[in-house]
C-alpha cells in the first residue's frame, strides 16, 4: 500500500502503457494486427480522478496505435513512440504547470528508470521487474493490467479525501 | 456456496456485464475493435435456468456492442449504457412483475452498489472489489468469466428442484 | 495418470470441443465474432495418434465454425452442432468399426455424460466440472487447452509402444 | 539461474516459436486467423542483444505467416516451415559463422530435442515439457511468452558486460 500522505500529494499522473495498462503481453494477429488485455475497471478510477482534478497521461515508447486506441476510450492524454520518457514527463509537468515532485510516474520495466528519477512519487507495479524496484519505493498490489491503474487511481482519490477534506 | 433456500425464492437474475459473464478484462485491438472473454459453460447454466421459468437480463454501463452481441447469443436481454443500475434493476422487475426481494443482482465494482442495495438477494462475484463485500452477502465460488454466471445459474436450478419440488 | 493397459486398448478417441481442445473461454468481439484459445503442442500429439493408427474426431453441441476451422487445421474429424453426443459418439465406432468399449471419450462438462456412459474408456480433463467425475474414472493431469488432448494422445502412444509393441 | 560464464560464450541464439516467443496458446477465430499471445518486452532484451553484437534468429515448424509477423516486429531472422530443425541451426551457424559449440537454442517441446542436441548451450523454457529436460541442461526461471526470451537476452548482455569487459 502506497502512504495516503504521499498519493494526497500527487497532482499529475504520468503512466507508462505496456505492462501497466496491459498485463505486458501483446496479441498478435497473422496480418500483424496487434491487441493488448485492459482492465475494465481502470475507466472507472481514471473518472473519479478526472472528476477530482488531478490529470492522467500516457507515455509510451511503442508506436502501435493500439496506445492511442485505448486512452481515447479512457479520455487521457497520451504521447506515444517517446524514446526519452523522463524528458516527456518533464515535458508534461511544465504543460500542465506542476512540480514534478507532485507528479507520479507509474512503471514496470528498465527503460522506466529514466522516468522515476524525476518525479517525486514513482510506482511500480506489482509485477514490475525486479531491477526497476530500487528506483520506484512505491509499488502497487495489483498487477499491470488487473487493476494497477485504478489501484492508483482510487488511492488518489481516497488520499485527497482524506487529507485535503476542502478539496 | 449461496444458502439453497435462498435461490430458491429468486425469480429474477439481473447480472452486470464485465466482470460478471467477463473476466473483467477488455481485449483492444489497434482499430478499437474490443473483444471479452467470456466462459463457454454460461450458456448451459442460462438454458436450465430459462427452462425453469427464471428469467435473466444483463444490465451494463458499457456501451459497446460487446455486451448486446453476447447477451443475443446467449438468448438472453439485455439493457446497456445504463447510468443507474439500480433504477435499471427496478423497472426489469416491475417489467416481470416480480417483487425486487426475489430478485437477485450479480455485481463486481462499486458502481453495482445500489443495485446491490434494492434486491433481497445480492450476489458478488468471487473476484469482486473487496469494497463491494459488505454490500452483497452472497458470493460465488467462482470468478467472473470462469464460470460465476454458470454457477449462479445451476444454484437457482438446483434450489428450485430441492425447495420447490412441484416447480 | 491414466493406467497404460487401459490406454493401449483405445482403438478411437472421440473429444468434446469447447474445454477440452480450449480453456473453456470464447474470445467474443463486438461484431459477433468467436475465437478461442487452444493449445498449440495438441498439433503434435494428433499426428503420432495419427501415425499409430487411432482415429480421433470431435464432437460439440457448439454450432460456430470455430470448432470445424480447428479440427481442419489439425485434420481430424468434426461433428458439431450435435445435439445427443451420446449418440454421434456410437455412429462414430460404428463407422470406423471399432467397439465402443475400445473407444475413449474426452470431455468437461455434464452435457458430457451421456457419452462418458457409452464407451469404455470416459476420460475428463483435469478442470472438468466436478459432477462429471463419477461419470469418468479416468482424468488428465492436464487442464482442457493446456495440454490435455496432447497428454491423452502422449499416453495412448506411449501405451501402444509399451503393451503391444509389435504394432 | 545459467551459469554467466555459459551465457558469456553465446555468439548466437537460436529459438523455437510457440511456447518460447508464445505461451503455446494459439486463439483461433472463426475465420481460421490465428494470433498468438507473446511478451511485450522481449522487444527490448533482443534489441539489446543486437546491440551487443549477438545475432537472434527463429526457427518453427509452424507454417502460419504469425510467426514472421511477429519476427517482422522485433526485427529478427525467420525460419519456418521448418521441419528439421538441427538442420535449419546447423546451417544457420554455418551462415553467421559460428561454431555450434557457441549456439544457444531455446525451446519447449520434444521436437526441439534435436536442435538441442547440434549446440553448445540448449536451455528449455521454464514451462517446457517435462520429455525435454534431459536434453536441455540449461533452463530459464520465466516460462515461454511471459519473459522467457528476455531473461535469455538480458543474461547474454549481462554475460558479457561481466566476463568480456572489452566487448
Amino acid at each position: 500500500m502506497i502512504p495516503s500522505e504521499v498519493l494526497a500529494a500527487v497532482r499529475l499522473v504520468v503512466f507508462d502503457f505496456d505492462g501497466v495498462f496491459t498485463d505486458n503481453t501483446v496479441i498478435v494477429s497473422q496480418d500483424g494486427t496487434e491487441s493488448v488485455r485492459c482492465w475494465r475497471s481502470d475507466g472507472l478510477g481514471l473518472s473519479r480522478l478526472a472528476a477530482a482534478g488531478v490529470p492522467a497521461c500516457i507515455v509510451s515508447t511503442e508506436k502501435n496505435p493500439v496506445v492511442s486506441v485505448r486512452a481515447a476510450k479512457l479520455r487521457i492524454e497520451c504521447r506515444q513512440g517517446v524514446d526519452d520518457k523522463a524528458q516527456a514527463v518533464l515535458e508534461l509537468c511544465r504543460d500542465k504547470g506542476v512540480d514534478p515532485r507532485h507528479a507520479a510516474f507509474v512503471g514496470n520495466d528498465i527503460n522506466d528508470i529514466p522516468a522515476f528519477g524525476v518525479v517525486g512519487v514513482p510506482i511500480a507495479v506489482a509485477d514490475a521487474y525486479p531491477e526497476v524496484l530500487p528506483h520506484a519505493p512505491h509499488r502497487t498490489t495489483r498487477p499491470g493490467g488487473l487493476g494497477a491503474v485504478r489501484e492508483v487511481c482510487d488511492g488518489i482519490v481516497a488520499a485527497r479525501q482524506k487529507h485535503l477534506p476542502g478539496a
